[in-house]
């Protein structure tokens, strides 16, 4: 999926590796309030896959879901 | 988005509740390999919204970096 409007201001890091590397950033889509973002992307971030956005206190739980997961 | 053909083994948390709650499942989709799967359902769980499905590694690699983060 080509990737819309967007800007990364900050990445976290790198879930994992391949054609799609699926990384967890920083991003505003079409202009608005920045949020956290878990996608895909090609190398380039000019395509990106499915994916879901968070915002800090919806990644706060999310944290504190998979801190109590045994994984 | 109507969901597909799954089945919920396990819930491990809810992110965030309203019209579509974010939740942690473990998932088999279609049939395949159950993966851990983050994204919005309804009450209902006969639609949900776009996610992301994480390998075990993958999600390891997602808690580290989110634990890393300032939120």
């Amino acid at each position: 999926m080509p990737a819309k409007e967007f800007e990364i201001s900050k990445t976290f890091g790198v879930i994992s590796e391949g054609d799609f590397q699926k990384e967890v950033n920083l991003i505003s889509w079409n202009g608005r309030k920045e949020k956290i973002d878990i996608r895909g992307w090609n190398d380039t971030h000019t395509k990106c896959g499915k994916g879901i956005v968070l915002t800090t206190n919806e990644a706060k739980a999310l944290r504190e879901i998979l801190n109590c997961m045994e994984l």
